[in-house]
């Protein structure tokens, strides 16, 4: 668990995971869901899944690959809460993150009355999702790590709250190009003087790409 | 020298070097360079370009960081020729790469008119510089290694162009965010059937990043 930022409250800790081209793409310019890790970076992404006591994604995620977010072979009480952050409830009523197969906690806004059967929700925030009242209720479940997986949207408000403890970035083979093309940080971006200083734990070949992990580089 | 597809004309073989975020940016939202590479990559790079017989930019990179191109130390006849790429010679007058360091090449289109003193000027294509024809050119030149620069646009033409033989990105450590933040890769992208296959030849770390190296994976 960490500490709120200027606050006694506990958080879990974050780590954020995804898989770039070697350009820095997460997908190509239609936006579509590609494969870009390895059979031996999905193994290791199960396995990082499998340490955390929540998976979280925006409702972009959602809207655009459906994701089940579940450990394949693991049954309910053994998953990862999934959690997606969508402030105005977009969330489909057929969403496979509605299944039965995990917990699933839908986070909207305060003013947002939608409410699905299969998840739970919770409400915090007025004009944005409050991601520190947030981590303070996910604490209060147990969660001690949160695995955000994104989109490039949703990573970017981590980053900009200074909550991402962990960094990993997996590497594939194939340059996909386009200044449209979704990123694995997008949202406003830093300034140049406030860009988000991590340190390099360690590098990896991993397949047929490589596998960069990184951690928060804090002062103090 | 490689072929040129689809004919029988020698080209230089082209490499590609750039410098990223950990998110895959090559500047913050502001466009303003930003160091992102280690001096221990610096010292490569300017190995790298001295293994070069010319290096090539876009007329965007020479409005936005005004670069000299030279290698530090060598004398006008040892630098690699500079070429900039200036469909419509927006170069400034007074730009760096047009002072007597080293010989420069600017290239237009056929129907621009402009010259600069410092330079020579290259033209050709009707809409578009036709960069088969260019390779051409610097091959009847002695011209055996290209080195494309930037930025993102230009990048991304060689890589539609097929011609990219060798892809290096150094990755630092501060993350920048940014949907609108410049990549090493931008234009109009691939569709994800024509992501553009890379080879990983090697990962080091060098300095507080890591040192992607990449060839082209071409069939037969």
């Amino acid at each position: 668990m960490h500490q709120l930022a200027e606050s006694p409250i506990v958080r879990p800790e974050v780590l954020v995971n995804c898989a770039m081209s070697p350009d820095g793409k997460i997908a190509t310019k239609e936006r579509r869901q590609v494969r870009i890790s390895s059979e031996e970076d999905r193994k290791r992404v199960k396995k990082l899944r499998s340490s955390c006591g929540a998976i979280l994604v925006g409702v972009g995620t959602i809207l655009a690959d459906d994701p089940r977010l579940t450990i394949k072979g693991e049954g309910k009480e053994r998953n990862p809460l999934r959690v997606v952050l969508d402030p105005r409830g977009r969330t489909p009523d057929e969403a496979m993150v509605l299944d039965d197969r995990a917990r699933t906690l839908i986070v909207t806004l305060e003013a947002t009355d939608k409410v699905w059967n299969g998840a739970e929700t919770f409400r915090c925030g007025q004009d944005a999702i409050d991601l520190d009242e947030l981590m303070g209720e996910l604490a209060r479940r147990g969660v001690e790590r949160v695995m955000v997986e994104g989109g490039g949207e949703t990573i970017w408000r981590f980053f900009k709250a200074g909550l991402v403890d962990r960094y990993f970035v997996y590497i594939g083979d194939r340059v996909f190009g386009g200044r449209e093309a979704p990123s694995p940080v997008d949202g406003d971006g830093f300034r140049s003087e406030d860009a988000y200083r991590l340190r390099l734990v360690s590098c990896q070949r991993c397949g047929a790409g490589v596998l960069l992990s990184y951690e928060a580089e804090r002062d103090g």
